[in-house]
């Protein structure tokens, strides 16, 4: 089979040097352009030494017509830009995946009230599909334009999915508590990201509002079926770890109707909503999953507790940021799309220690 | 005035090291003793060089006879070490402050159910003082025993504090997702909490239960003045930082009538309550606390925050574990015991970066 | 081709846990056994959960008989064991790779000062191959047994082998200034490893002697083809560094005869040398190789500087060092040995960030 | 006494808000006006939260006639900064400390080579008097400017000192390897530094030719009393450690006529030499001194070791980067301008864990 032609737009932070991290490695596709203007003519493994031996290929202008060469193309960019390149290249039959915000929340007024900007091409977000394989598996088959889904969304969603679908949680209080390693912040040079600030210290951040409550929210309400936005209460805290990779989702409910409750049989289903699923690890009742179990592999592991067999449940799920949170959740979806292996390069063994 | 005799029992853990490093600089007190069997006739600066040119003391037996010229001992021992030896240095007029947590519990059969073993003197732990003196001043200055808090607990219980004494939480349902740098548990050599197995992680433990629990529970009661014990619901899960100090407490509730939430009196009724407290610093409205700032210092650093104007409460508060959640709390309430300052020795600018 | 057998005893520490993750992965090798007396009955992925999904078998007793089944069995023991067991498995017909000390240094006497015990089988310390693919790629082939290099050796053999076999050095005076993560030190539950002992410090170790010294300086010797061994003379300080993974050595030597040194000549001698090597890279002149970039792969990166144009010259050379340093090295061994692509399952891109 | 009237010019870097902490607490001194231009009007402790309750000062425009009226001003400025304030400040009357390098370099041409600009104050870089106290302690007392040492340099040199002033090395080969945490490399925004890309790494940088090496060889020399620059050969090789402070120097040196040497003497040697300075700390013979037991203090401890009983000498020199290497010592040496006690808040217990 001829080798799937792939582009990267952007490329020079920690979701463009991951995706190339597994694309390297990927047995069905070939990387025809990965373009950086900033760094144009500079080999990638100039940047990025790990890649050297592994990736000739140097950094080229942006330029749309090399990009519609391709079959897909990654957009690795700030938010603000796939918006404004996506249109053409959909149209030229290319498909897109997009790993920042462009694509991922429906409704244009919230996206645009959160971002900050007007959109480019509010007729794409409509048909859009959300790359969460988990809940969205046979729309990413057939999709055009995929938004890939935010790091915290991921874990959360993934989190609370089997106990919202199934109804099972009081929906006027949930909490998301969320802990992030440094690289979800991005390689742009900041003093709040330096070692010397953000090693031998944590803090909670963007508690008065972060960009990921309005798509983890869009999804709590379909999972629940909700007519109304809203219908889900979550609060959302962000913190940042002092590490470089991993998230830890930290996830609190009341159960609805405490006499039902039995903590065995929401393993149960947890087990049964994730069984086919090659990313999903339901642990053991009774364990707590380190987030180095999962760091440089596509996995996301969760584990169902009820402290004190009180009617709250807490679900802990972690994930790589970089990973399952961004380039490796890209390339499952890619490897939807066209129709390969789901794991094809992303067999991998999270390194330990 | 002559100085304050003191003895420390134990003192070969980090408790036991930060309270000698506090002590060594601490303007009223002469350290008399310090006793481990393990390191008997070794010079402590032996065993933590950070104390060459600072103290001279050695290691001796624990011995209870000479402990008993000492104005006041400490215990930086393992639980159900100092419930052994504290009724004859008491009965001999000795203050004892206990830094690990044998008298912290005042219901004995909750005490010995979760530490697993049976109480060897259940009459000092109702006359033992619970050493937070932001609840507790005027009891502590009068008090022979002290037990000094639980890191998790000060954390929390100076976060809630305000909020439920005032009677404006609904507690049926309140959230402490705490997280804890590694020294917290100890300096035993245990696999768990190696370089390579804690760094570049981050993991929740202990969520079906953890001894900090019913202490918590038991603070928060008595701040809702509530009858029975329970009627706070807390659900608390504690968390690994891969860190070396630090505490941060995020804790979420909701507000019981929330047509009379502002935020503002909020902000204002946490301001007013630790106006005179010196350890208690309430940053201002929209603040995220980092838990450096106040690293090595006995400062607790509290913010307010309303996420999304909703009608959830969320408190940060962030101490170091090992001075304001141990060893800085314990030499505040020897200050309080012998009417100091109460920030003699504390008077610390924490180390940033 | 019937997939080649492989054996592990030990396997419980990182070196284990190392070989575990490569072999997972080798599209020519099946795990048939491994044994660990203290963890018997356990599943591997049990004891380190990044590999569930990956490997379903449990650790066993360690039993020669069940070991003979093996086509190959790796040793990832404390020093001291394999040579227990290695005479009645090479007899068997089983190909042994030693990842511990016990068949590195052909002088017995200097072995057994070094290491404290007497050696249970010289004969076979006699005929053991030093695997260093890079000088002994031949021999490997051959080989019945393999004793696998130290992580320090193999940093600082192949950082100074083009300059010494060349005879460009003065040997009177060549240092090794080494480095190393704290996963060098093993799995062992050891307090000065502790995260809070070991990170955010740095410190020299073992100055006057570390057993590595004389695995070293037996390489040196040969590079020189110099019939008295000490004719290298090398001063070898190691240090500990607060990170997990990586060693780094920055070697010092004088060139012998300063008035025919360039440095562009060296640095097209190291090319030279090393241009057929899958697991050495020579980087461009002026590099500063960082650890990270071979985090999790078998390479070998190294620099070369001449600072101020003095005659010294200054080599920088780093691995991992449960890759390069032991696991990877090993399997690399192992693909020798059955004339395997020897980069058969170590094609890995290191982890970045 | 009327307390010392103090300014800084700059203060928004690591070692502005080091010195910060250090003069919050000193007896003696009062800080009268703190400048930034690009801070200005911000209160220090809005920066740097851990000086909130400890300083409530507000960083003010530089201006030389405010800074004028005080009794010593710290430059804590990029290099080059200071040379265009001085020498209006020293004419005033006014004691300048320099933290940055402006006047360590005698030779104004080495100066301008190694720091890219041309000198606006020649004349004042002769009266300038270097701030080691260890070796010009009678100068400093006398003098009214004073350059204060950098960090590596403060490490190497007071790890040779003995040695090379008593002629026991051979100057002709001698290596300075030393590591640096993070923090050395200033608080600004770069990509290099932070967290994700300098933690679990390690690496060696500006192998050609670092600024600090003339610092350091100017200071060897005139140890060795050599009439010519140059006959100390040092090779110096800067890296950086993932951690935030601490630098340790490791030293070689071969001894000049081995007949006489006796590691024995040398330790005799080197605590004589530094039996009466009060921040240099000669451990026993064969330690191996840790970066994190001089964390947040003034001290430097160095040990000495014979490798093998070889005619090498090895010097292990650590201290805290920010405090000894830049801060500390100099309020040591405002201490020692105004004839304070040398250890005025200085007497600070480093933080361990």
């Amino acid at each position: 089979m001829a080798k799937i032609k792939i582009g990267i737009v952007g490329g020079t932070g920690y979701t463009g040097v991951e995706l190339l991290r597994l694309l390297a490695n990927h047995p069905d596709v070939e990387l025809q352009v990965i373009t950086s203007r900033s760094e144009m003519g500079l080999p990638v493994s100039d940047l990025f030494p790990n890649l050297r031996d592994h990736l000739s290929i140097a950094f080229s202008e942006p330029d749309v017509s090399t990009l519609k060469n391709c079959d897909l193309v990654f957009f690795a960019t700030p938010n603000g830009i796939a918006m404004k390149m996506v249109p053409e290249l959909i149209e030229a039959g290319v498909k897109v995946i997009d790993l920042a915000a462009d694509f991922r929340i429906k409704d244009i007024n919230v996206w645009e009230q959160w971002y900050g900007m007007e959109h480019a091409c509010p007729d794409y977000v409509e048909q859009a599909v959300y790359g969460l394989p988990e809940v969205n598996r046979e729309a990413i088959k057939q999709a055009r334009l995929i938004a890939n889904p935010g790091c915290y969304p991921t874990a959360v969603q993934l989190g609370f999915l089997p106990l919202i679908e199934n109804k099972l949680l009081n929906t006027d209080f949930l909490v998301a508590d969320c802990k992030s390693g440094v690289s979800g912040a991005g390689r742009g040079a900041n003093v709040g990201t330096l070692l010397c600030e953000a090693s031998e210290s944590f803090k909670a951040y963007a508690v008065p509002g972060h960009r990921h409550l309005p798509e983890i929210s869009q999804g709590l309400d379909l999972f629940n079926k909700s007519d109304n936005s809203g219908d889900v209460d979550l609060t959302f805290v962000p913190h940042l770890v002092p590490m470089i990779r991993g998230i830890q989702a930290t996830l609190y409910g009341k159960i609805e109707n405490s006499n039902n409750f039995k903590l065995s049989e929401i393993q149960a289903l947890y087990e049964q909503r994730y069984a086919d699923e090659p990313f999903v690890d339901v642990l053991p009742a009774g364990s707590h999953p380190e987030t180095r179990t999962v760091k440089g592999s596509n996995m996301c592991r969760i584990a169902i507790h009820q402290p004190q067999d009180s009617n709250t449940i807490v679900v802990l799920s972690v994930i790589d940021n970089l990973v399952k949170g961004a380039a490796g959740q890209a390339v499952q979806n890619m490897n939807i799309v066209f129709n390969l292996d789901e794991k094809a390069g992303l067999n991998i063994v999270p390194l330990m220690p």
